[in-house]
């Protein structure tokens, strides 16, 4: 038999039509509140967690510590950040009815799990995550020193879904490193209890749900869609927004006159249509006809203008009606409900530890 | 002006006879429950801390969780030790009516400050305190990994002190180079919030309060006394356990007949007697006899015997009168004060951090 330490991260590839045989299940997802939400976002993750939250217990945690991890300032704009985010959940269809919100800042049994957990974790299996491992070598390369916030945040994740009994988490292929690293905690975990446990297991080991399309470039094509590269369509732009980011968007520098044939690789408007323009078929019918000759930049751009719009405009519609007190309701709500179930799991976790 | 970070820490020499100017001021210090109190924790800090009691507000943590840095596994024996502790701390006459014992792992927000300060805390930082450095050496020699909960440890420590507003910490001079690294992290806080804190500070900077006696070699006269090292006379130790142990400590090996001249110097009769004979004129007096000859040591070792007793019985004698439930309701009346205390700290610090 294997040494459970020795067992592979049991990742499993989803597409969005499999995703509806995910029943009964805990997800544990979250994100950074770095701003409001974009389409990148909206393609990753939030789509998906509105096929999960149909059939499975799905806690969405609002990472406002996390934000602080290698730069501790960063906690001034969270507080806001967590209402824009609040409110993206909410327009884009996610129902408080169904997942719980919450702060991680208000769930102390997470720092109290990561305190424990950190006694089973070695520095250089931290190092060795691929994350850390590259963040080291950059700052070495500016003779800046790692925090300690930073090495601790593997630990802090690993907390963050055992805590809830996650069993599936939504990542992209580069975070399956840190899964890889939560499970490893989890059998030194189980090892290192097996008396007390009796041969029980009081964590779930951990599977991925990796998202096909879990990276959108941003409209400079260079880079994934991110706030801080300033290339995002956010869910709350308007249509006057929207217009002007389609516009800016890079094409084929070679296309100068209409009837010029053009490139569809690496032009970005097309890797947009091919995400978002429902009709697949007549994708295919415009790349020839732009490879050939004699379709223009804009004739595209209206289209993926449109398309944008269509999943935008009614998010950001809806955006608008919640109040801030709304929110925070919801928010609160939810914080109480991960406070308690956090407790009860925590005081099982002690009373192991400490039996 | 020196920038703050530049400032070296107050750190004032104190004997137990100028510990009586120390008043109305915070007091932070504890023990971590590895078993029952001995000679060395008597002479060393539990003298002291009766008399800071008087006159200061002390806290008295049980660091059941610090127990387990660098192995979790220690917490099994953790809760029975704990009564124990508390058992040697009433007896000695500590008052629970001047002092707030309370657990670890009972404040929460030990956890959640921990995790904050973590991020303005370097891992060089944390590397260049000498007892990490020496357990890395150490740890290399032997090929073992530094662990994550070990590594954390002087942040967990500069939590346990500023959460409750520490002034002053009794501690070995051994330890000065942890309070040295708790101001530094206080003033890094309060330079990283700098315009928030609008120049008020919120944490007070720490000082050493230097024990006179901090180390009492053990019965072996090789080392520290030590419950681990086998060389201790504990505050619950018999009659005949501590007669028992006295006869078995080290005098000077050449001094075999009464007749002989005997040594004084690593004499560990006499160092004792020099800790625990009051007559401190009398002690010079059967130096000066043993050194010309004449003097056996079974007289030494009663006189020192029964100085011993004099101490320890009584705290024995008071140990076995309390009851598990009444320490209990006290430590669980300790951890309550704590915890809210604790709490209205960490919403203050909070305040501050992500206003």
């Amino acid at each position: 038999m294997l040494s459970p330490m020795l067992e592979s991260i049991d990742s499993i590839e989803v597409t969005q039509n499999n995703l509806t045989h995910i029943h009964n299940q805990t997800i544990v997802t979250g994100d950074r509140p770095t701003g409001p939400l974009h389409l990148g976002h909206y393609v990753g993750s939030l789509q998906n967690r509105l096929l999960l939250q149909e059939n499975n217990e799905v806690f969405i945690i609002i990472a406002d510590t996390q934000v602080m991890n290698n730069d501790i300032t960063k906690c001034a704009q969270v507080r806001n950040n967590t209402l824009d985010v609040m409110r993206d959940y909410l327009a884009v269809g996610l129902d408080p009815n169904k997942v719980h919100f919450f702060l991680q800042s208000e769930v102390p049994q997470l720092f109290e799990l990561t305190n424990y957990l950190s006694n089973i974790v070695s520095l250089p299996s931290i190092m060795r995550i691929p994350t850390i491992k590259s963040e080291n070598q950059m700052y070495n390369a500016e003779e800046k020193p790692l925090n300690m916030g930073f090495l601790n945040y593997p630990i802090s994740q690993t907390a963050d879904i055992i805590l809830f009994d996650g069993q599936y988490v939504p990542v992209g292929i580069d975070q399956t490193p840190i899964l890889d690293f939560a499970n490893d905690v989890i059998d030194k975990f189980h090892h290192t209890f097996k008396s007390q446990l009796k041969n029980e297991k009081i964590f779930n080991r951990i599977h991925a749900l990796l998202s096909n399309n879990s990276k959108l470039m941003g409209l400079d094509g260079n880079n994934k869609m991110s706030k801080s590269l300033n290339n995002a369509i956010f869910l709350s732009n308007t249509e006057q927004e929207i217009e002007a980011k389609v516009k800016s968007m890079y094409t084929d520098c070679n296309h100068l006159k209409i009837s010029d044939p053009g490139q569809v690789e690496g032009n970005m408007v097309f890797t947009f249509l091919d995400v978002f323009h429902k009709n697949k078929e007549e994708v295919m019918e415009l790349k020839n006809h732009y490879q050939r000759g004699g379709l223009g930049d804009m004739t595209l751009k209206k289209l993926l203008m449109q398309d944008i719009k269509d999943i935008v405009l009614p998010i950001a519609q809806k955006r608008s009606q919640y109040t801030d007190q709304y929110l925070k309701d919801i928010l609160q709500a939810g914080n109480e409900y991960a406070k308690n179930k956090a407790k009860i799991k925590m005081d099982k976790i002690k009373d192991i530890m400490f039996s």
